[in-house]
């Protein structure tokens, strides 16, 4: 009896997936000519109809292709992080599996999954592409980042600028040659090389994350990466626009114009989203409905990048900044709940993105029926942005160096502080060459060549298609080995960096930190005070391995459990406290200091923020708010009790 | 400066919804016909083409509205919460905003934006109802739904047949008098019976959550739409298959054959799957890898729908019944995160699509552009579908009844449980009468409506839309009232249901529980030991209301955090204590069992259920794995000493 049912759903599983390849006629985006308009009530001929039940089986299969390709690329990342093999990387793994079945559905005859797994770029772009963003600026280290700030600005702007630059030069001298009979306009090599200008965020940083690289080279290329995407969209679209115009020289400066407005609009956009959410969530009593309140905060950043990008701004900036506005000031405001909701929700949605970006490029490959292929000119163009990347690293590096002396021996003649320091460079040679390999193009730019219009649009996509996976391949899965030969620094542990992948119940709130002089060692906003002895799972340890806390692991866990409702009832005093901790916490960071100096330029925006920003944006006034203080516990607490109406 | 930035953004987003709303020739979806063939490379005539910037920018815009109008939905829904009111529930606002932006997206000039949000069946079946269903599988009790079965079963499977073959035969009769001249064949009158007898789940159950309604009725009809939805798709398509064939009566059985064949396989297909998933998560290290794992359970559930769908089975059975699968076997071997990951993305997800789904409803009133609206066929289906529903809820109680009191009369007769017992009706009146009005559909009807083909498939669409958008409003907007009116039992805390909007950090693993005697009165693999006294939260709580545990604060937090290494140095014992522990539980069960006396009919079940089919599917062969316990802590714990290789 199992067995008939077994065969039998094994036989229409066959069948209809036979069905499904076979069948010719299916297609609903491209409805036949001969059929009448839509507003005919006699459409529906059933002769000439696809049903819906048949349409909804395709995509069916379609879906279940792509879920099952996620599957066997997540399987296999898995597997490698399991086995500790490190010279394939997922990302490349993807990219093949995506190729192989690419293959097998180009071979098959009809072409309803065909067309329905081509890759889309409107899909891209507001589907997958958000999530990779979101969770890049929410879970940024802000404090690295904004530390790196000028180098990565260094890097983003004028380096992509560079790059797009020399690329768009060198393709549209080779295509002036005539080689191939591909001739372009200046305007089309501008926008290839803006497209090309484009470096992938995942696949480097992944590899970064498993060998834990010195966090100043990642976080480098890691800002320099997700700038990156928003800039080359900028100058994409401002070629497209130059697009038919004759290219003067005055639309550089004309269009430099548009990208800078561009750019910090957009930016301004996501900062103001972020801080709005913020005080929404002070200023409601919205943390009572955790699942409304991490679906809004869901909701209003995606909104974010969807404003910015009705607008003509950059989604991805606004998108980036709104992440890390977020988690700056809004984190604070939100329930437990919808802490550790979003933070795994903004995770889970990248994670499949990223994967499934890359599936989505192999498939592309080989379901895109009309590529055309001119290998000359895909090799040229592979040459040219390592030229291109040359370009852009090397001397943005030398300037950010040289900056970096100046204001370093300006701030020791200054006597600011007078220890005896070696200055090294900020970039050496081996980051330099080790940010020059890192530049391996991603899925932005393939979304950015559909969009790419004329005579050889087909040509382009496809040069561009094969110079990305090519990449990818190539830089991807040489990363691992040239952190050994340039002698990168590798198997750091940032202690501002929580591990990911281990359970940890976020931090209690910092305003409950106050009376914790044994954990006051960070300071109270900042994003240090991820601070582990605050997670269950580090209670429960403490049997195993006492390294975490200097008390007993019985004495830690009642400390830890008990302790919110001292400093809740004691909330004002910690108020008070307040600005004393501040001060004291200037001393206790001195070692961090002396390491960036450069960061004491940016001490004005940190006691701005500390001072007049966050008393503003988050939420400390508990004692108004009787029962709801701002951690959750107490309102659960009151709300249990229901002395909340 | 900042003036002129704020001023320049908002002209310019004025600028781009304007010429969003006025650009009249941006379809993609449909190509002008002058337009040569795909292959032809001289497609890309710049004057004739879209380009994707804008293309991408009115897409924007379109989702722009689209969350803007699920924000509102939300926000309303905590307003809604907060103020306490409940005459008015929160699809029905989500339905009015839906419509309130349709009928200014229909009134303003261009269609690029209407085509936009036009409900689309694809996308409902693919990307909406998918998460709603599995997390309804994954979240249900399953201890009353195991127990509520038959009544389910009952109301589910003849109740929808009756009700479906009742609107059928009085809109075939009413349409054949061709008072209105629409004249429908008989398959297409059963069409739409069975389009409008999937009731919906989400409204009514929502105002039951918020009443704390008797878990029996809220059970009984939570399961009922549950399974209507899924029972009406096959009973459409089984009509759909009849289409243009004479309908005979050996086709009834025909498809009551195809029904139950496809009702079985599919649940077969979905427990499988669910099975699947925690043998993976047995045999292999990826809870290790709690990012990864997440994905996966959510990726594998999706391929349960997709495959099922794909094989012309039911998606909704297989999801349904994977979620319960999952939730029954799988949760006890993830991680603790992935536990409260997958926890809470499926309610996230399944709570956006909800209120998703309504503004849809809402916004197709007036997006569709080729409705036809027949207001006598509208006021007729309308009455009849309250008579339908009559027609197979109060024949189908009484049979229930029938049928409990026979199997409890015959128990108390065997002796099997001697005492003295009135014996109440299962389904009492009030219960019926709520269940009649609990009958307002969804839009998984509109969802296969759209599917009907033929000459007058925009009047019937009309029609399943107006009557769904007024039974939602009608039925949703008084069922509060009706509560009062037939005085059913609310304010009911069951303790099986851990309320969802309050932070917990899931239950400690099943098998850490067996040497705690004082907790032990849960089953070990039942839902029951999601016992609150596990969760931190409580334990914060314990200062303020030490109504949870008997012991004092500082001891349960100390026992609690330290108690899981005890019980892990132990669990040998516990292992080898497990037989006696259930067999000492029956007796401490028995006052649930004679709550349930017909639960003992699927007693064999749990025997075996926890005799064989646990141990074969759950991890608690602990001590072979070494550091790798089932409990997560004691995972990290050895991550962290680094003993696993």
């Amino acid at each position: 009896m199992l067995q008939k049912l077994l065969f039998s759903i094994a036989y229409k599983a066959v069948w209809a997936a036979a069905r499904a390849v076979i069948t010719d006629d299916d297609d609903d985006s491209l409805l036949p000519p001969e059929l009448p308009g839509k507003d005919d009530p006699l459409l529906g001929d059933p002769a000439d109809e696809v049903s819906p039940i048949t349409e909804e089986m395709f995509s069916s299969w379609s879906l279940f292709i792509m879920l099952f390709l996620l599957i066997s690329a997540l399987w296999s990342s898995y597997y490698l992080a399991q086995r500790r093999i490190r010279a394939v990387h997922e990302t490349v793994l993807s990219i093949f599996y995506g190729m192989i079945i690419g293959l097998i559905i180009r071979m098959s005859p009809g072409h309803y999954i065909q067309d329905t797994v081509t890759f889309n770029s409107s899909y891209f772009f507001n589907v997958l592409l958000p999530p990779i963003i979101l969770n890049s600026g929410y879970e940024l280290n802000q404090v690295n980042f904004f530390n790196n700030f000028v180098s990565i600005l260094m890097f983003a702007i004028p380096g992509t600028f560079i790059s797009a630059v020399v690329l768009g030069i060198i393709l549209y001298i080779w295509t002036a040659l005539g080689l191939e009979s591909v001739n372009i306009s200046f305007v089309d090599a501008m926008s290839v090389g803006a497209t090309l200008s484009a470096t992938d965020p995942v696949t480097i940083l992944s590899i970064f994350n498993a060998y834990k690289v010195d966090p100043k080279l990642y976080t480098v290329i890691f800002g320099e990466s997700l700038l990156n995407d928003a800039i080359s969209i900028v100058m994409f679209e401002t070629c497209q626009k130059f697009r038919g115009q004759p290219a003067t020289f005055a639309s550089i400066f004309q269009g430099m114009g548009l990208f800078f407005m561009t750019f910090s609009i957009s930016l301004l956009i996501g900062v103001l989203i972020g801080i709005l959410v913020a005080l929404i969530l002070k200023h409601s009593h919205i943390r009572r409905y955790p699942e409304i309140e991490s679906c809004l905060i869901l909701l209003i950043a995606y909104e974010a990048y969807f404003f910015s990008n009705g607008c003509h701004m950059s989604g991805i900036v606004s998108l980036l900044f709104c992440g890390i506005t977020l988690k700056h000031y809004a984190y604070y405001n939100m329930s437990r709940r919808s802490q550790i909701t979003v933070k795994y929700i903004f995770q889970l949605l990248a994670r499949l993105s990223e994967n499934f970006v890359f599936i989505y490029l192999g498939l592309e490959l080989f379901t895109e029926v009309e590529l055309v292929y001119k290998p000359l000119l895909i090799i040229v163009t592979a040459i040219s942005i390592c030229i291109a990347r040359w370009c852009s690293i090397f001397p943005l590096s030398r300037l950010v160096n040289w900056i970096f002396r100046v204001k370093r021996q300006r701030s020791l003649q200054n006597g600011a502080l007078g220890q005896n320091i070696a200055i090294p460079d900020e970039i050496p040679y081996n980051y330099q060459m080790m940010m020059f390999w890192a530049g391996l193009r991603g899925a932005v730019g393939v979304a950015l060549a559909l969009g790419i219009q004329g005579e050889y649009k087909f040509t382009l996509l496809a040069t561009v298609l094969v110079v990305v996976v090519l990449t990818v391949i190539i830089f991807g899965g040489t990363t691992a080995g040239m952190l050994e030969i340039l002698n990168i620094k590798t198997g750091c542990i940032d202690e501002n960096d929580q591990s990911d992948d281990e359970f940890d119940i976020e931090d209690i709130r910092p305003n409950l930190s106050y009376n914790l002089p044994d954990l006051s060692t960070t300071h109270p906003y900042s994003d240090e005070n991820d601070s582990p002895a605050f997670s269950t799972e580090n209670v429960l340890l403490n049997d195993q391995n006492n390294n975490k806390t200097s008390v007993g692991p019985n004495e830690a866990s009642r400390n830890q459990f008990t302790r919110p409702f001292d400093s809740n009832s004691n909330v004002l005093d910690a108020n008070e406290d307040y600005s004393g901790s501040r001060i004291s916490l200037d001393g206790q960071n001195l070692k961090e200091t002396i390491g960036n100096i450069f960061r004491s330029d940016s001490q004005w925006f940190q006691n701005f923020d500390d001072n007049i920003l966050k008393p503003v944006f988050l939420d400390t006034n508990t004692p108004e708010r009787g029962g709801t203080t701002p951690s959750t516990p107490p309102v659960l607490g009151s709300r249990r009790n229901q002395n909340w109406k």
